[in-house]
């Protein structure tokens, strides 16, 4: 197997490197120089045919793209410690939480910076009054978040799991772009300092 | 089990009564009338603080939200025929592809959904320049699908699988808005003919 395109600062990369910290995991590895465009050229094209980072190539020669998957196929491959749960139950839960916080806190926060951030402007169309309105739904989406972190350690239950990860990467990257964590969200504000402080946070 | 909410027109609550129907499998259920705005009232929000629909209610007494997460969840139980794959391999590809339509398939057309058609624009303000440029985006999305149709029977490999289902009920939610497949993507048309010929369609 190899990686390509994991030592990029984006927060899809950043959750791969992640799960592989905590899983002891470490795969041969490939760059991909965004600054370049090499993932838009033809041959990142035969890997990835939307020309997006990270690829896992497998032993068979086929690939696989979108971070959350590329982490599910290395979680059947090694399933300890589990990050995606083990019983039905367990499974669906993290899923479910991996798409709350993609869908409530991770998806706002990609149109700010994609609609009101300097350093996308050259990239794309911005529609900077939509972007704008977007740090209301992030700031909801972190209260709501509050409550539920009040009587639990993790995002998804007591134990670590890939929905940590996402969340993790995801108020990272906030926080880098000019979106934290409002300082009241007690819950919240104690669960990413917990997630922090884990070895894997340097990934 | 009970499921809530499996009544509406929505295309989330249709993801979960295609998937029962080719699962051949039947549960309780009770309706949840948005109209009335019943999924906002704090009885529901007991067992989805998101208030969205459909929610499962499992034999424990907890609560499962999420379409894709119930359908995971179901699948755990009662694993034929496979719907989200078998081997490492497989269910990491129909994961991905789950998330290439929701991404750059359903997420345009929720826009377009959002911020241009008079049905929701008592419901939230409009950003419609922002809607409008999302066309372009759903063009490009079925193009992309039609080239990685071109030679295989369904989105995620040669079996039917969740990404259909996906991908499906995108299409025909974006046919009801107004937004369809262009007329000249063969594959993704005769893939559509393909899934709306079975039985599960009429869910």
């Amino acid at each position: 197997m190899k990686l390509y395109g994991e030592d990029n600062p984006a927060p899809n990369p950043r959750r791969v490197r992640i799960f592989l910290a905590e899983k002891g995991l470490t795969l041969e590895q490939e760059r991909v120089p965004l600054r370049e465009r090499a993932h838009k050229a033809s041959a990142f094209l035969e890997k990835n045919t939307l020309g997006q980072v990270p690829v896992l190539e497998l032993d068979d020669g086929s690939y696989l793209s979108e971070s959350v998957s590329i982490c599910r196929y290395l979680e059947g491959l090694h399933p300890t410690p589990p990050l995606f749960g083990v019983s039905p139950k367990e499974q669906a839960v993290i899923d479910m939480w991996i798409r709350r916080i993609e869908l409530q806190l991770m998806m706002p926060i990609a149109h700010i910076w994609r609609h009101t951030h300097p350093l996308t402007a050259s990239l794309l169309t911005q529609f900077t009054d939509f972007g704008e309105s977007n740090r209301a739904h992030v700031e909801r989406a972190y209260r709501w978040l509050d409550t539920e972190l009040a009587d639990r350690e993790f995002i998804a239950g007591d134990a670590y799991s890939m929905a940590d990860i996402i969340a993790q990467t995801t108020a990272d990257f906030g926080r880098f772009i000019g979106v934290s964590v409002p300082e009241d969200c007690a819950a919240v504000q104690a669960w990413l300092t917990r997630v922090t402080d884990r070895p894997s946070a340097t990934a």
